[in-house]
């Protein structure tokens, strides 16, 4: 569940979720020979009897007015998305998208042409990153509703869980943090196109993330990393989860977060953004110290990564650093200004 | 999508689905190394790389008064039944079922008890079918949302499709037809509970209907029936689908088919239920002439199976006779009523 898309709906269901995924873990994670992981990462991961990869499967839900609204986006930009968040949580296992499900509901004033757009940028984001639409289901319903459940496989068998990292690693992500929020912001206050460099491209970073199928791959593959988790909540709620799953604790540093500056344009503060904004679907991830050098053989056309803090000996707290000054607990998921 | 649980909504939409799915087909039906069968059948099929068994998938949507009423059922009985139909497209494949994920959009208020006894609804069924919860998401939603993928595997790689039945063949079905509608109509009548055997058990069918999976596995395994698929819109509705996929007509005996008689004592049409009335969740298949004597061994604690006609040479139409009298075309999905 990504926050605040809505002001107001993402946010206060928060806790409840992860209260409620905690009961669900406790109550109903039963276990199964060819399970590999069930409840509580970015994908569940299965071995089926002789195969050579493991199989991940994930799902997402989006609703309208909760999670989009429909004159804030076309069609065919919400199925997109609507594939990319999906194909995230696979990248972030370091699994390749393989097939994905589309159930649909649809309140009766949708039109056959909205369809077929939707359907076409689920379809060639899906085709883009290797993932082919292989079933579903249709209902009606009041408002717009779409759940995708995608399906990948390891490579090598090679797959990067939430667990794994360890104190000392060096923590990075990929990308730029907080510019999906600060489109969010513009359509918030109206701005629904622009011809302007960044408001354009925080726009775009809002209606069609890309999802970082090919770096999370990458970074399975030739890099080693020990762990890694998709930024769907912004690193004051994520980064926290991979700590837990970690047992670690991690410090970040205010100065290194590849934040997106210009969105102060048009009255963001974009530390913030980058902590709390959510739905940037970057890759966040630790890498064995030793092997840092690695990153530097980035192939071309991939997003930048840049290293922001490290892993600390711990159980779960993340720590924020301004250049030289004291660190201090950075609040899950909420963001209390960080002045310095 | 199952038709006219709350009426209007799902039977005015039914022609829209066939027609999207059609165009689904036709348009981003990518061809994949692995899959054996994609859009079109109760679920997915494709075999991993060395696997020793195939994997399926299939997703259902259920929507608040579209699919349910909340005042018509209790969250562990709504449970109970979302997974059912999920488990009852795995069964119609042959297919035993091994995970599943769940996605719930929920109205604000939805309590904490409310969903706890939702999952417990869903995790027994899905454990007693040899199922388990290995995923999901949370959303806010107006009207509450269920959306469930259930995940299956294939024993000596047997699977049965809608196609694969040839003219001769004789055609089954499990169980009792129109009930689960008989109940349905109970509830529009005000009747949401009763101590009587044959309106509790009308009742029973449309609130918790038993999901075929053991019955579909051996009917794959020790029958070897020809093709198979799961009844969730009525004879009238899904015959049709399984000629069409078979590239045969079908007849269907009238006084065969195994009506629910006792809702005729709530003003029901027994046969035009069975005929149209949608979700029985029950399987209807087509076994070659020379194996139905193989159905005489049916294990105890299986539900009875019912010769109910026989596949014709054709292309997808389906004739309706009764005892002696010349048959007709049974329109589908409508029942016009049969007077013989």
């Amino acid at each position: 569940m990504r926050p605040e898309k809505i002001p107001s709906c993402r946010r206060s269901g928060r806790a409840g979720e992860n209260e409620i995924i905690e009961h669900l873990i406790k109550c109903y994670a039963a276990p199964h020979p060819a399970l590999k992981k069930g409840i509580g990462d970015d994908a569940a991961v299965w071995l089926p009897v002789g195969a050579r990869e493991f199989q991940l499967a994930t799902t997402d839900m989006l609703v309208e007015e909760v999670d989009f609204r429909r004159e804030w986006t076309t069609p065919r930009d919400l199925g997109r998305k609507s594939i990319a968040v999906n194909l995230s949580d696979l990248g972030a296992m370091g699994a390749k998208p393989r097939f994905f499900t589309v159930s649909l509901g649809m309140p009766a004033n949708i039109t056959k042409r909205w369809i077929r757009e939707f359907y076409d940028g689920l379809t060639s984001c899906g085709h883009e990153n290797g993932a082919v639409l292989i079933g579903g289901d249709l209902s009606g319903a009041d408002k717009i509703t779409i759940s995708i459940t995608a399906f990948g496989e390891s490579e090598n068998r090679k797959v990067l869980y939430r667990s794994g990292g360890r104190p000392g690693d060096l923590l990075y992500t990929t990308g730029t943090l907080g510019k999906s929020a600060a489109g969010l912001r513009l359509l918030q206050q109206g701005i629904i196109r622009s011809r302007s460099g960044s408001r354009l491209e925080a726009l775009r970073a809002h209606r069609t993330p890309d999802p970082r199928c090919a770096v999370g791959q990458w970074l399975a593959q030739s890099v080693g990393a020990r762990c890694m988790i998709d930024i769907s909540d912004g690193l004051s709620a994520d980064l926290p989860r991979m700590c837990a799953a970690s047992g670690t604790d991690a410090e970040i540093f205010a100065d290194k977060i590849p934040v997106f500056a210009e969105s102060a344009l048009w009255g963001c503060d974009p530390l913030e953004l980058a902590l709390s904004g959510g739905e940037d679907f970057e890759l966040l991830f630790a890498v064995p110290r030793a092997k840092k050098h690695l990153l530097k053989n980035l192939p071309p056309g991939f997003p930048p990564v840049t290293h922001i803090g490290s892993m600390l000996e711990g159980n779960g707290k993340v720590w924020i650093a301004d250049a030289g000054a004291k660190r201090r607990p950075l609040p899950v998921g909420g963001f209390d200004h960080f002045s310095g």
